[in-house]
């Protein structure tokens, strides 16, 4: 039997950083949990979008990308607020799974101490495949397209994403 | 264009009355969200496996049935406590939908007040295909797999969750 | 100076029995505070309706019946759900009172315990004057308006109470 | 019928910018709806009072404006802390409206998306006219009861409210 | 090295059955740690005393039963109301541990499943030394005492609890 | 009859500073309470250690110290994020007290509200008798060890608290 593992990101927005590392999963195990995590957040300047939002963006680009959704679980999480409990919370919504993916050393350390195996997914272009600096971009109104799968700017442009940070950022037009 | 719907319950567990409704569903509709309520919870009388358990039971009955996962999303969603907000926690956490379906008549309120269309599936041998029910037989140590697909007795069978129902329900082997 | 009394109850609704009280403490006190409790329910059996709304109701009937608004204050008091911090939970959302008005044994308790003067408010048609009584004619599709300030039934109308407490209550027309 | 609107601010404390905003809706709408937002918070630098006490500041400020109490509703909203369910949180406090007073951004945002009318206000003299300058002033020791109604300075001064900002912010006597 | 056990119940009040019990844990084991279950909650009919009371009235059981205080913890644990985090939330509240002693068929469950061996207790007249059966003896104004250490007792006549459970259950004197 | 202290404080970690102040009370008063805040965190750059871990340093502490454990309570406090009733809180979890020590000015001001007598503990070496500090020098890799009792250094080596902090704080080997 092969292993399920966990990728854990906030995807605001989901950019291509985040698709190679999906990529890399997919290609060594056997299936992916995208866990999107502060997902009852939106509206705020770390996390402008809703879970759901996040959620359409991350299945799109899966199906864009081509990769088998047999394989991929997507799965909001909620904060809890309580890091002793964290780990216990996102494995109750999520199918059981023995790796995880991330390259936050909290996170990291969470579930080391839960005795659950952590690797490091490799980052490339780490200084522009940031949602931080990809928000940045939109409220600056500068181009930010090509940093996130065409799938995500599509559903970002429908919603009209870049005025909601912008405005929240108190930016007038 | 076409619609994106809603179906929400516990799935405590997903029984084959469930997957006629998502297959009436997956045929008129273009998307279907099945959403996960009381995610929250698990080991209660009422809702004795996780949301990732749930979640799992689901994708493999779908996979199971030939249901392209490409229209479907599966979406836990804890509880809010507070109905006058739920309707709005729900849209937050699931892609954008326009219609629900639902026979309880709590929600069919909250979503119409809300202004979304809310149709009635229909419901085939409700006695039997009815979560409680089958909660029952597995407590009694009655039969009750053939209620349910064959993924989903399958998981309950690898972790033991008749055993969990009945030491939850204070039945002794 | 003169006192200020809080009357605490979930008015649901606010009913004629209701009214009495608020107009006996108008009378012997200089002000009062109607504080609504469970204000974060709504759509329930026992709550049907919002804080917003019994707001309302019980506005237009102080307005109605003569009742200086001056001297009244309406607070949407949401539960806490730990009877230890309760009374300090309402004293912060309310302005400074010193008698409660209350035949409620836990609610006694409570402000007695923390030193604060309980009266009894006198009762009157107790068994028809009592909310749960003139939910259960709504659902029943029996008369009530008689039980409640015309105000009050005014609203109830405008919203489709009625209907509302019938569609919670499993009640087709 | 003409329209109810709802003014929402923190109102630590309630100042003559506040006042001038309350004075311009009830000229032009039917109704006002003043809403006590963090309701839940006090003590802190940015809300040192109740929320019964900012209530007793504007209920004390508009009889003595001589605005007619028949046409306001004070309201305290406890945060909620998720943007997403907020806009329901609000509606279900309050009675009904139509419009939405406010300059605050993410405000205006969230009511825009949930369709409703937003209108934004005169602010007169903004840089003195400002909660935070006002309880700067406090903390420093310097005089500010020349920006708040003295409906208001009344009301810190009985509860001495400036040593409780001096002691929260540090400052010995 | 030895082991440190856990005792977990709601101990409202605490009795001459709990008292056995930790007698025979702290026999058995190195240290005892007696965890105070729904914390936040008092003045219920469940639960009348709050978790400093409880927590008073086994310690100075403890100190009368000549038990050493210092293989002995007592520890409030708040009610975190979702099963699948419950025992981190124990575990994170409380020293590690490495055994429970419990005759609950859901704690056992949950501990059972985080890998953590239980025991059971042995439960000596269990018909009489039962919390249920000795607040119904207070409510009824029967005799009660000898069911509980007389450190139990002297707390309970200080604080006037039978007062408060018999006007918590609407019985007045 | 004497009186009962409390000393409230998060304890991230427990260091000599607090013995001092531990010590200094004991003598003064009959009994001690030591309230454990924030106790729902850990894995914090402002509380590393859970709870539990802090509590059991504080006991090892004081039977280190020779202090009669008879005359000791220790309790974890969860925050509540709610300054109005905080004080409720705190009494609902510990048995009863008359007289806080804290150096806080926010507590000292919460409990004289609540008309408690509040006194200042004598503040020794408050440079480097300091969590923060502490905290600091593990994260640096400094000598930390001198600043707190033996039993403290004892335990944070034994669960390789250094490397958490160290962890949390992004600092690698």
């Amino acid at each position: 039997m092969g292993k399920r593992a966990i990728f854990i990101g906030r995807f605001s927005p989901f950019h291509l950083g985040h698709l190679e590392i999906v990529k890399e999963i997919v290609e060594v195990e056997d299936e992916i949990i995208i866990a999107i995590g502060s997902a009852q957040q939106s509206h705020t300047k770390k996390n402008p979008f809703t879970a759901g939002e996040r959620l359409l963006m991350i299945r799109n680009s899966l199906i864009q990308e081509g990769i088998d959704l047999q394989k991929a679980f997507l799965v909001p999480i909620p904060d809890i607020f309580r890091n002793p409990v964290w780990v216990s919370h996102v494995q109750s919504l999520c199918p059981d799974f023995s790796v995880v993916y991330t390259n936050n050393s909290l996170l990291r350390r969470l579930f080391s101490e839960a005795r659950i195996q952590v690797k490091s997914p490799n980052l490339i272009k780490r200084t522009v495949y940031k949602g931080s600096y990809i928000r940045l971009l939109m409220t600056n109104g500068d181009k930010w397209a090509h940093l996130v799968p065409s799938s995500v700017s599509k559903i970002i442009d429908k919603i009209e994403g870049v005025k909601r940070i912008r405005e929240i950022n108190h930016k007038s037009d």
